[in-house]
Order: C-alpha cells, then structure tokens, then sequence
C-alpha cells in the first residue's frame, strides 16, 4: 500500500552538480521504525542560510527554532539535520528539549556552534521525538559525510513519498560557472503557503544573506507556494537554501542566478505534486485575464483544490461545471459571461457559455492523457498565475485512512 | 453505484404535518433520463416568501432569479417548481429563457403573475436546460397537485441523494399551534455559505416578510451555513421559507417560533451530512475557546473540510495530529500552548501537549462509532461554533470520479 512507485515519477533520479563545500551522510537511527534510514545530515563548511516556512498557526518546534536562527544568520559552517517518523509538533516544552537535544550533539560532533545547527522534522504529529536515538546517531553521521552523498539524503528524508526527489542547475554567470543541487520531501499535507514539505537547496554561488533570502521568498512564492495536492497546510514546511561561495563566483544582482534557483524549486515543486499521494495525473491550472495576480492564484487554488474537479480529472470526465463552480465559490471577482475554459487547446466555453463548436468526444479523448492543462481566463484584468495539483484518487484515501498503523 | 442507502440514513421519512394552503405534486418530465420523477411543483395559496441564496459568482439563472424576485416580494399566490437532471448554470442568455419560460408555463396554467414562480434547478452544470419538456408538464402538475404530497416531492429533487429528506415541527404560540414541514436535497457540492442545496420549508403561521426573511437568514447562518460534505459549495443553493398564514396564528416576535424553525433547518442540513457522498460516519465539531464566533466557525470549517482528518475519520484512526494541522492552517489565531482537543468525553491533548492520561486504545475504541464528536478548545477567548460533516471514503470518489456518465 503506497508502496508503489507514482506513474508520473520522473525515469530517474538526476545526476546533480557536485556542490563544493556541501557533504551528506543519512542513516538509520530507529527513529519510529528498526532498520529504516530516517535521518540525514548535510554539512556546509562556510554558509549564508536563507529559508521559507509554514506559516501555520501550530506549527513545529524545530519550524520556530529554525526561523529564530535565521533572523541572525551570520557565514560560518552550518549544519542541516533532518528525521522522518515523528514531525515534534504539538509536542509543547518536550518539543524544545528535543531541538536543542538534536543541535547541541551536532555542534559538539563537528565542533561548531549551536546555532548554527538547523534542523527539520517530518512524520506523526503529537508524539514525543524521542531525540537521544537522533543524537546517539550523530557520531556516525559524522564520519560517514561525502560530498556525493546527496541522492541517499534525498531518500532519507521520504515519508509517503513513493521516489527521492532532486534537481539541480548549472549555470554562467560573469565571473564563471555556479552549480545548484537540491532535495526535497512531499507528498501528503500539501498545500498553499508552503507546500507540506521540506526541501534544502546548495549553491557554491557567493552571495549575501539579505539577497539570498529575497530571491529564496519571491522563487517559493512562484513555485512551491502554488502546488496543492490536498489542501492541508503542514506544521513543519521548511525550506533551507545554502549558499557555500565554493565557486569563488558572486551571483549578486545576477538574474540568471535567481532564475536557475527558481527553475530549480519548479523542478523539485512538481515532482512533489507528481508524487502527490495517490495521483495517476498532473494537473497545471492556468489562470489568466483576473483581476490582479493574488486573485488568479486565488482562482487557481480554488480549481486545484476541488475534490469534484479532482475527482472528475481521476474519472477522465471533461466534467467542466465543476470548473465554473470552482471560480465561482473561489471568492474572486468573476463575471460568469465573460469566463472561458479550456482543455489544453480545446476551448470548452467562452463568455460564459458551452463553445459553439466544443466536442465531448475531444474533450474526453483529452482527458485520458496523464498530464493535463486546465485553462481559465476570466475575461476582467490581466492578473495570472499558473498552479499544479494532482487528481483525488482510491489511491488518495488508502494511504490517509490509515497511515499510522 | 451510489443507490446504496446511506448508513447514516433516519430509519423512514418522517410523519410531517400538513401544512394548510399548500399541495405538492411531482412528475417525470424527462429532464435528462426518461422515466424518472425529475419536476416538482409546490403551490402555496397566499404566501410571505424569505429566502438564502449561494453567494457564489458563477451562480445559476435560476438563483439570480429568485433573488430578483424576492426583493420585491408581496403577498398573495406563490408557486415552486423545481427540477433535478440539468442545473441551468453556466447558460448564459438561454438560461434565462429557460426561467422565463418554466415560470410563463406556470404562471400561465395557474393564473398568477409570473414574478410569484420560483424555480430551482439542480443537475450537471453547463448543458442548456431542455425547458419545454419542463413547461409541458406542468398541466398535468397542476391537476395532480395534493396537500398531501410532501414527501413525493421530496423525492423528486432527489439528484446522487440515497434518502428523501423531511423534518417538521408542531408548537403552541399565544394565539393557537402552527407548524412547519420541510424538505431538502444534497448531497455533493456541499460547503460553507449555504451548504449545496435545494431547501424549501412551509409554515401555516402569519409572520411578516420582513420579519419571516430575518428569522430565515438567522437560522440558515447557524445550520446550513455550518455543514460541509466536500468543501465545494454549488451554483444553485437555494432555500425558500413560504408562510401561509393558514393557521391564522400570529408568529410575529415569537421566539418560539424562530427556534422551530431554526430546529427544522438543523434537522434538515444534518440529514444532508448523513446522505453526504459516501459518507459512513457523521462528524460533529464543536469548536470552544476562540477569539469570537467567527474564528471559531472558521477553524470548524478548516477541520470539517481537511481531507486528512476525513479520511482519518474513515479509517477510524485517532489521529488527532491532523486536527493539529487544521486548526494551524486555518489562519484563525491559535495559541499551540492552550489548545485542548477531545474525541467524545476523552481528552486527547491539553495546553498544547498530549494529555497524560491519555490512552491511544480509548480513543481507537471511540473512533469505531458511526457519530462522533470532536471538541477543539482554543482557550484564547469565548467563540464558539460547531459544524457537521461526514468522513472521506472511496465511495466519495466512486460517485464523483464518474458522475456524469
């Protein structure tokens, strides 16, 4: 049960850039499960650190301690520590106990400071971390970092996930090549404001913190912040970006970089959506002509959202009323008579009305393909957003009604 | 598919009283599938008509109609005539014909004015609505109308609904008994600002428009507004109030009036969680402790419409982790420290920690029922709310994944 490798998986994990200054080593430290490898430390011999996080209201404690020590991130080594099998959310003082339990055995193993010690937890929620397994772990975790160890990391970070995730960049900028490498986790608890998930990005690229941190939001706010698989906001989302300098490279004010990064989180947003829990289909929303570009990501979450749209794309049904019924309960402007829809390149209706020439049976033919494009131009502004979700399938509600047992 | 009654289901449809000056009659008129009662028409002598509307954008000829007609609303003879098969949503122009069309054809066979027939429709969305089969069958509606035959129609607006709903009330005021009867269609599209639903009530007491509107909108806030199936709030939600004044008791001021009424919406919104897709179990959220009612509603919602606690509830897991998450997500303020959450009479988790005495095996026990309750305490301040819904099975996704086939 949910074992089975997702039908959009990309063919293979990608061969990513080597990013100087980065080693990873991931191992199993009994955290829920004997014999399952749940942890993964990455260590970052001279970082400036940059992240987004959930913005839920209950969100974790290794959430809050990370947002602390970003707020007075200075360079220096750092350290990424990341468990699967329990999330430490909801779990009150213990929860603190158990972030400064995880940091202070990394700080004395590699002999650095604390705070710069940033960790992540993913799994059930409300149950104590039990943080000494983490802990006793560290030592080994420690002898065993290798600077091509970035695969076993992404596949120790997986929950539900059915494939690691990795995607990487190279690019030229003035001063020569920099090179981008980053994982990531889904694929249940996804959505708005930070998909449910953690990714952690490296960059030999030399750059300040104040910049890194502004093309890190603006990039998430484009990218991760427009996937849903199921409408559940998670307590723990975390987003770390590192930037080593390794390269030797300065990538200030340099475009290309902040697009590669962005291209990068895109990359690694839709293979969390392709491995949203039970999707058979990708589904990208594009919405256009709204009235500003909040309210067309609006519109587009209101349609990715949907479980009668998610359920009829699952059908292969060309089911679009329930589009309309989508924009319309999304609480943004909409004029139904000047709405169109369509189907990839099928218009299906057009100021408000079926098209005079749509056809069911292409409409059907369409929807039988595993990657679908729903387009929605409200006819009122030019404000548009594009947002990716998968369908709601069996296999969606075999791997809810029972994930703890 | 789908015909399979509702376990949730009451054991029959209730003895409701007959309401003076008003008759029912249905009939097949081949709206979408030939040989299917799919028209009902109610008939009410000399009526006040209140009502509560989708607030949706995109919402249906049909519903802007009413609302039309509502704001100018008199006395005298009024008529309902509903269809099920076909919504007349998203029609443009032709949608309005088909109103004006359905409501010339009663008026016509009536002799009344055509701005005292409302009509509702409910069915896919998008597909012009075949009015004439509609208004060819009104003659014969007429001469079958009975004031008896409530539950009849009832049946008629059925659309994937596995139950006829009816709920009725009989109370002694200062001046003599009046009563209620109602019926009411669900059961997917169902969501906050008017559950999606056909509703119409009936009483024989004497209440002013205005006042009759008043109670209406109050008591829809507190019912309909507070039930959720999906998440997906429909085109066409209507509810009509019709009071005949048949009794010749006067209802106005009357406290005890309004809470019968407000009781006959409760009973009917709850009948439409029981018959929501797929349901297996009903969910009751009581929500306490939150900055106002509002908020308190809110976070209601935010767990009533996660997927993950639905297919928790489904899966009988007590993972109250989810709950956690919702009530984060949900952009209400919340204090991770004060929150206390309870399943029935058990409490799982207090001030923001797992409660000590705890027993997973109780609450695993609990989640057995087929009605349950969860209470979320926030301790911020003293909103409350409670909302209904039902759990996320694969019945939910065997109805709708292929609904219009």
């Amino acid at each position: 049960m949910g074992t089975k490798v997702s039908p959009l998986a990309p063919a293979r994990f990608p061969d990513l850039p080597v990013i100087g200054g980065v080693r990873f080593a991931s191992a199993a430290a009994g955290v829920r499960y004997k014999g399952r490898t749940d942890v993964m430390l990455a260590v970052i011999d001279d970082a400036v650190v940059a992240g987004a996080f959930t913005r839920s209201s209950t969100r974790s404690a290794p959430v809050r301690d990370c947002q602390d020590k970003l707020e007075y991130a200075e360079g220096g080594q750092a350290a990424f520590l990341i468990n699967s099998g329990n999330s430490n959310a909801f779990t009150g003082r213990l929860g603190e106990e158990a972030v400064d339990g995880i940091c202070n055995a990394v700080a004395h193993a590699l002999q650095m400071p604390a705070s710069r010690v940033f960790t992540s937890s993913t799994g059930v929620i409300g149950e104590p971390l039990p943080w000494q397994r983490i802990a006793d772990a560290v030592p080994a975790l420690r002898d065993a970092l290798d600077p091509h160890g970035i695969e076993a990391a992404a596949r120790a970070i997986m929950t539900t996930d059915t494939f690691p995730k990795g995607a990487g960049a190279e690019i030229e900028l003035p001063e020569g090549r920099v090179r981008i490498a980053g994982i990531a986790k889904g694929s249940g608890m996804i959505a708005p404001d930070m998909a449910t998930m953690l990714v952690y990005v490296f960059t030999d690229a030399r750059i300040g913190h104040e910049e890194l941190q502004a093309v890190t939001a603006a990039a998430c706010n484009r990218t991760f912040n427009r996937i849903t698989v199921d409408s559940d906001t998670s307590t723990s989302d975390t987003l770390l970006v590192a930037a080593t300098g390794a390269s030797g490279v300065d990538a200030s004010g340099q475009a290309a970089f902040a697009q590669a990064l962005e291209a990068v989180f895109h990359n690694l947003a839709l293979q969390v959506v392709r491995d949203g829990e039970g999707a058979q289909k990708l589904l990208e929303i594009q919405v256009t002509g709204a009235m500003n570009e909040a309210e067309a990501h609006k519109i587009g979450m209101a349609i990715a959202n949907s479980p009668l749209v998610k359920t009829a794309v699952a059908g292969e049904d060309a089911n679009w009323g329930r589009i309309v019924m989508a924009v319309g309960k999304s609480g943004a402007h909409a004029d139904r008579d000047r709405l169109s829809i369509r189907f990839g390149d099928i218009v299906v209706a057009r100021d408000g009305f079926r098209a005079p020439d749509y056809s069911e049976e292409d409409a059907s033919a369409y929807m039988k393909r595993q990657e679908l494009i729903i387009g929605v131009d409200l006819g009122i502004g030019s404000g548009a957003a594009t947002v990716w979700t998968c369908d709601l399938t069996h296999g969606y509600i075999d791997i809810n009604a029972d994930y703890r047992s």
